[in-house]
């Protein structure tokens, strides 16, 4: 009876659901009419109710969601039938409770940096602590879904990308990849809503200091550098001994989220033209449902609140400008999440993503 | 086969979807499982694509939905099967178009204000042109939908409320109709994000002078205080002939949207307690999904890009300050008409609003 | 040689320069022709460069401005012969300082909470300790400059106003003075930009909180309240002993700066004329540089950036409305302690207040 | 008797004073103790007072100043006395009056770009119309004042110079003469606040709309580029006939005011140091008042409302990113026309810009 089948909800848990991400990936699993979360974990020592925590969350869980959180226990979750399980953690955190998951029988997918670079060492230099858990490190897929699709199905811990790294990515790997531009002279210039930067309170983040304002930040020693490095090399193109590695100069917006990357190459040869450009764009994303090719740059308006990347190119003579939008709360952490999770447990890719 | 019939979609039509509230109903019918968008149409001369109109509906409208908009032909869209239509049009349009929908047996949820104040002459003292559908007004249901819902089921043309009046009656009716607040007392002071003053470019509702601002408006004068005074008037308790009418005091906030009205009246005898109040409010939205009652005042956040409203009261001796939260573009216009479309389609109150 | 003596620069000290009041006054002395900042005290361990601190005053403090900041020492402060400190610190501290300079012979504009209420019991209710300096608190002047100019120009202590009860005093005491509205039917709706709470990180004043948002808080418990009343009290009407005391319910508004009051009255007798209202605070500011009295309800916009209270009143039957708006960072504070410097000292009060 | 020449205030006129930069011009010329507003002028039919269109400067435009509006009339601003006119025009209307003024004796500051491009056939390839006076484009001077300081003291008319080629070129000319940079390398990626686009109410231009968005415009047309290129080219490096011109991106920020540029470029040679780009600037601009070197980049924040460029420069390996911080509306527009102004008419340079 497949359409008994069809309806049976696959429960799912949330560790670490009181930050941003989390609370995203909450709303959108709401709406989700095939996943069902059956599992609330935090690390803090006193477990809220998901819900007064975030008051917009009430009343909007779904039907049979306990809104109160529980101690983070991989026993305990596989023991309440979770298959998958969304990881929000610190980064250190992720690399704990990650292979205790996987060991007691739960897939992962892991929403912090801490599965995304494949080597330990590079992760160490660029996040200032040892990897802790080099074994998960060999078996886990990068999620940037629509470059990686065959191998998120099957696997059972999946490193989400980085939002800087999807929304660059996925503008960039089409024309790098069809060697339209000079893999060694991209510069990545990305602009990105304060969500970003976690639910901490710092001193720059306060609507006082943040709001009105737009700052440059860790010009040239940004950690999504190396991941971006590492996809673009990947997938796209690998550069030659001399290419310079991708420039990025990530900026503060006076907005809760959105990306928007503003991207400079060179063409390897002489100069292009623009529909050139839009069509390979077009070629490499036709049929994908979450990537959207513009005949313009998008705007983060255009794709705040939504799952999908917004993508754009123009040649000026030699010179190729790129636009990768994306809502760095969605495409950029929890819908690419979700996305990866529909296709590890044999569900539509964009179910519940509408 | 009652499996079957549930999985039939029922065919809407937005008429008018180029506007804010168009565009919100388009955001919510895209994850309405059971209502399907058979028919745009728009009265402007050169019928857009909506999704090249709102370039962050690219890919999100539904599977099988037409982004073109047509002419608005009554009879069109009823050969198109469409059961019921949204209509957000200016008022004048709107009585032109509802009665020619309803004469094509096309159910109508109008989110404009033409149908709301039940006596003509009302509805031209406020809106400054006479009503050219008397006939139509004469059995229009006003679709306060928690507080009218058995007439919205049967109904065939709903008049939307405005979202000042929800905002504010959904905060004040229980107390009022308990007899805790005095008639003639209430103030409304009340701030909306601008979306609430439609898509049209307005010198005041530039970024540059609009956002970083905070200003009074229509102070007294306001449109929407006939349609809030007709409601307390209807569900809550007459005022007597000495009672003086709400006062309304509307403001412009620089965010797109949410509607946050502070509340203001006194006890008609000795001070009241909070829980008192509490308790009202609870006791009466019980089992109501979409009205969620606080214990502390409600923030815009808590309500922006949400269906629901949250409402709190509190006692300070003889005096009473409520609070009603809602998100203008959805509570306050597009959620609540898809919750009445529901009703009157017969379907589950809350489908779609998850 | 009057000529020569109008070009002595008097020297002035600000003591807590690190906080937003006082880079305003910072801002505002560097335009100041007759004031010279001549030390710059602080309680942090670490004194830091101003203009490290904030990097916006590069350049613009003033020529011959010291930008390093010592410890706060009333014989050192006095010993650089300064003749006036703006005492920018948390309350407590306050207490401890000003006598200290009052002592070493040093005029003190104190800028927190600390001398504002006469009566140290109620200091001490409305602020959660114990009132320290009594005697200080015998002879200090309340410095709402337009109701209290000649015991200002006396004092050796001023009591900064706070922002709230500026703004709504400066509208409400005319009318209530002249007996247009009644004492005990006061209700102050108003809501202020994010910079009024303070430089300190806090969870709910993050841009991802507190932008786009907009909330009510502290509804009546707010420290202001009491201020608020002692003023309404002192220079309007005294209430009756039935009378009710003001209500007051502040506001977090997404921006920067900026307050407006809303405030809500009843006038004692019959209905009044807006006409009448807006002649008798026309009457009572004529001649004043720094109270605009409006034609229509005021926006933030127009004060921003200003040191002027923009001001206007409606009559609805027998309801007033009422706005005061003031940039809470200049009239509601640090233009204000400029106001009453320049008083002290004998110049032109609006002496660096253009 | 110089002491009593001082105090002589120069009339000038502001022609055009109800767009921003008019705003900002009578902001700042308000606290100017050597220039006096003696006349304003409008091209619209109805003229305003200037303090009912903006009513912030009610009783903020100094002592003396006539609100009022008044015809564009040459003979009548000449024979008001005045000395100096701020053209605040559209391009085309500057090119009439401009000269008018001149021939009636009056010096004029254009801060239209009629007069920024020192070629006819430029001019009207880039903005659309041929320029109708090649003559007063002949004698013409670029206000670009630290870099074309001696001849703006003996011009009698300026050409004011745009927002973004200021921005850009404070920061990248020291270093491109220094031959430090490439010429051919040069990308111009810069976010600017809404002002920019003037006070008319478009479309995309509203709160809704524009407010928390982020978006490129007129990639690779942008009418600043040939004024960019024309300043880099005269005061930094001429370009080989291969290089390619600058490659400049503008974006439109959520905000009121304020651009940042951030710049790409290349080395000529081996790596440099970040030390040695900024000794580099520093050198340039040591003893400039209105230029901040900055050992980081600086925020939008920090130069808001004031009348400074702050400037930093990072070397990574062969690549250079520099930053260019303005507050579009003064250091780009009005004080940066004040800055001229003040030259033209023998006073100190800085004078009103506090």
């Amino acid at each position: 009876m497949p359409g008994l089948t069809e309806r049976v909800d696959v429960p799912v848990a949330v560790i670490g659901p009181t930050g941003y991400t989390g609370l995203e990936l909450l709303e959108i699993l709401a709406g989700h009419s095939r996943l069902r979360v059956a599992y609330l974990a935090t690390a803090r020592e006193k477990q809220p109710r998901i819900d007064e925590e975030f008051p917009r969350l009430r009343g909007r869980l779904g039907p049979g969601v306990d809104p109160r959180c529980r101690p983070i226990s991989a026993p305990d979750i596989a023991a309440a039938g979770v298959e998958l399980a969304f990881l929000c953690l610190p980064h250190e955190a992720a690399m704990v409770h990650a292979p205790a998951l996987l060991a007691a029988g739960v897939k992962v997918v892991d929403l912090s940096a801490a599965y995304r670079l494949r080597d330990a060492a590079a992760y160490a230099r660029a996040y200032g602590h040892p990897h802790t858990d080099p074994a998960g490190l060999a078996h886990a897929v990068y999620g940037l879904t629509e470059w990686n699709r065959e191998a998120v199905r099957t696997a059972r811990l999946v490193a989400n990308p980085g939002c800087y790294p999807t929304a660059a990515a996925l503008a960039v790997l089409p024309l790098l990849k069809a060697g339209l531009i000079d893999p060694g002279s991209i510069i990545v210039n990305a602009a990105s809503g304060a969500s970003g930067a976690g639910r901490e309170a710092k001193p720059h983040l306060t609507l006082v200091e943040a709001g009105d304002n737009f700052s440059a930040y860790g010009v040239g020693v940004h950690r999504h550098q190396p991941e971006m490095q590492q996809t673009l090399d990947a997938w796209g193109r690998p550069r030659s001994e001399r290419d310079e590695g991708v420039l990025f100069v990530p900026h503060l917006l006076p907005v809760e989220r959105g990306i928007l990357a503003t991207i400079y190459a060179r063409t390897p040869g002489p100069a292009l033209r623009t529909p050139d450009l839009l069509r390979e764009l077009r070629d490499r994303y036709e049929g994908e449902p979450l990537v959207i090719v513009r005949d313009e740059p998008p705007t983060l308006r255009d794709v705040q609140h939504t799952c999908a990347a917004h993508v754009h190119a123009l040649a000026l003579g030699e010179r190729v400008v790129l636009f990768g939008a994306i809502d760095n709360l969605r495409k950029g952490a929890a819908s690419q999440a979700v996305q990866n999770a529909n296709l590890m447990l044999g569900l539509p890719e964009v179910a519940g993503l509408g």
